[in-house]
């Protein structure tokens, strides 16, 4: 991966770090990081403990250690910031972005909160963080950062650039300049090009756009996304419902959620129950795992007595027990691909979707030509390899039914998860495919017994 | 959900506006759509089937209408400008940004494409457009606009200024201007904030940025995403070798191979083969689902031609079929949550990776220990329900097995895959359940073989 950075992280240049630290050569240290890409940092950081990182840090100028903790891995930061001290994590807040700082506090215990909060010498920020630290994380409010540029539509361009030069230090980076009337209400957005290309004494209120989409503080994150998305935004911002300006959310952080969303959805499809990566350790790895092993174990031992009812049948008619697999895979199959359709559905709303019975009668529709050509298959190689035919009949008719009732429950599951508030993923999981073995398995050895 | 646009999307609007399609009421849909987001409009003709579609957009003006068809679903595209002639898509393509033009031009046939770049009557466009054609959609190359502003790092402000101008109808956003060398070479970037706070007179080398972060023509679209996320960038420049600036990359686009990665894959865990969604038709849907199924089906019918050798241990103990799918459940439980595993480190690839061999002792250590936990609440449950001891001991074995070989696989394929350059995701799907039902059942089957 070539790019025009003058660093590259590896792994000599991490040994000769950690040595550096060892030896308290704080030249070395300070000469090499020099110009380094504050993220490149903390990707190294991320593969010291947390007093090697802090030795590191401590080096560096405020802004950047602010910007280094700002992009650790969450879990990672926890443990580096025990070896802070309220003052130097109040140093911290104060160098970040409104946003980001109240993620930072909110990884805090309550009361070194508190004291961080208590100990920053900025009324501005303070006032803000305090804000922002009503909303909930996972909507627009909990998203937005009080830091941005706004404009009265009475403004001259002058005027407007000279708000803009008061705010440099505090707004990193500038799309727009919000455009509001005297009560605080956004009216629209002028982009800086403009303002660029504008004479001086042009008024605001003349060049501005007033077709300007926003959200509101309390939309999900999940909502966010599909507008910033939809109309191809880099920054959106936020209003109550009032109409007035209260931040705004930069595409940035709709990227990490995008990525934290993907995250989670694989999580969910695979049963595993908590946010580990593969660097994490042995014991973590096999307790996010173990939880859905040990329901489909569950299940595994239901499905045991279940077929255990039958005895008898087996006992009669052995080859019963050779179709167990094919009909638990399709029923498996079918289901993980209904669900994801609907989670993907949900994931792209559209304005025009169709009714409930619709989709339903749909879904019906494709698990009748599915069930049809598989039957029909598993009916032709069952008779070319010489398979009793009642028995061949019972397996294709079972089958049949089993892509019915998967299609209905694989398509219901994630609507019914998304209705009370989960995310609709879980049904693409082990939830699913345990509960289609199951329902599976009742099908066919019913099937069995009312037709063998 | 609420936002500040004054327009929104509901079936009442679409009848009416179809209405008025009919009865051609034009003063109804120009008034109607007056200011109205492209993309709202694009989101509304996609119900609209093509002709319906072309009446409307040709009575909006140039730009919107290239708009809107470059925010139309690639396949509704496709159908919608069969209806239009060479003249009207030439005027379309020179409205928009040279990588959208070239996305369009890649869905049309290779005669139509030549014929509508023939029509430009825009040489710049057209130069662009022919040095884009040359690379593939999936690197950076080929998801680069070649409008962009750069400035001679010899330049005064004044002088960017007058850039910007001369280019401000080419390039829609501007988030920095690019600083280049007399050479062509990528120096740096300068924001605009920064141009509107400086001087008229400054020069540009006094006050742009050196350390910027630029990718390669040939770099794959996953390293591209990677590359912005990480240092959180809304615009990169693209070189090629020898450091020449060729074009820029923007972070709405990389929003949309985001969700496009994000699509492919929840598509490859859950086995559908085409790039459906729910409002597709039957057939469609059902052929994107036929094909995992029907491998699926094979899969179990080759398990039960496996469990047929088996028949007369069957026959002489008959509860083995009772725990087929506890064995065949873990298994593809364990196999999925392993390759998701090592498909979430491939997104987020680590300068700092374990070996092969490290990572693989790890998964052992993982394995072995969800093993031994799952294979004992097996043997206790077998126990308490008064299974037979020979039996239980068997099923608790088979099952350790099944654990620790579904990991490796599971592991190892995804990496496999994606070495030969095929999405790992595929490794999460219906592929490594087949599988690893087979191989479960295999090693169940031998062990009952042996020990019973």
């Amino acid at each position: 991966m070539e790019q025009i950075v003058q660093f590259e992280l590896t792994n000599d240049f991490r040994e000769r770090l950690q040595k550096a630290v060892m030896e308290e050569d704080t030249a070395f240290i300070e000469g090499s990081l020099e110009g380094v890409n504050s993220a490149d940092i903390s990707a190294l950081l991320q593969e010291f403990d947390a007093q090697e990182s802090k030795y590191v840090v401590d080096l560096l100028s405020d802004e950047v250690r602010a910007e280094i903790i700002n992009d650790l891995d969450p879990d990672q930061r926890v443990k580096f910031l025990k070896n802070f001290e309220v003052d130097e994590l109040s140093v911290i807040v104060n160098h970040l972005d409104s946003d980001d700082a109240v993620d930072l506090l909110n990884e805090m215990p309550l009361q070194q909160r508190e004291e961080v909060i208590a100990a920053l010498d900025n009324e501005e920020k303070e006032a803000n963080i305090l804000d922002l630290l009503r909303y909930d994380d996972d909507v627009a409010g909990g998203l937005m950062a009080k830091e941005l540029i706004k404009a009265n539509h009475n403004w001259t361009v002058v005027q407007c650039i000279e708000e803009i030069r008061r705010q440099a230090e505090n707004v990193q980076k500038v799309y727009s300049v919000y455009v509001i009337g005297d009560d605080g209400k956004l009216l629209g957005r002028v982009s800086l090009k403009k303002i660029i290309l504008a004479n001086d004494h042009t008024r605001i209120a003349d060049i501005f756009e007033a077709d300007v989409v926003a959200v509101e503080t309390f939309m999900s994150e999940e909502e966010v996304v599909q507008v910033m998305r939809k109309y191809d935004l880099d920054a959106v911002p936020v209003v109550n419902v009032q109409g007035k300006l209260l931040g705004r959310i930069t595409i940035d952080d709709v990227v990490d959620v995008m990525t934290e969303l993907a995250e989670e959805e694989r999580k969910l499809m695979s049963g595993i129950t908590e946010d580990v990566e593969e660097a994490d350790s042995v014991w973590m790895l096999t307790r996010a795992r173990l939880p859905w092993l040990v329901v489909g174990v569950l299940g595994g031992f239901i499905s045991a007595k279940f077929i255990g009812v039958f005895e008898q049948e087996l006992i009669r008619i052995t080859a019963i027990a050779f179709f167990i697999p094919l009909i638990q895979a399709t029923g498996g199959n079918v289901g993980i691909q209904s669900s994801s359709i609907v989670v993907q559905s949900l994931a792209n709303p559209s304005a025009f979707s169709d009714s409930l019975i619709k989709r339903l009668l749909k879904v019906f529709f494709v698990a009748l030509l599915n069930g049809l050509v598989l039957s029909l298959i598993v009916y032709g190689f069952n008779l070319l390899t010489g398979a009793a035919i009642n028995l061949s009949v019972v397996v294709s008719l079972a089958l049949f039914g089993v892509v019915i009732v998967a299609s209905f429950l694989g398509t219901i599951t994630p609507l019914i998860l998304d209705k009370f508030g989960f995310n609709p993923a879980l049904a693409s999981g082990p939830f699913i495919t345990t509960t289609n073995d199951l329902l599976g398995l009742g099908i066919y050895f019913y099937t069995v017994h009312i037709l063998l």
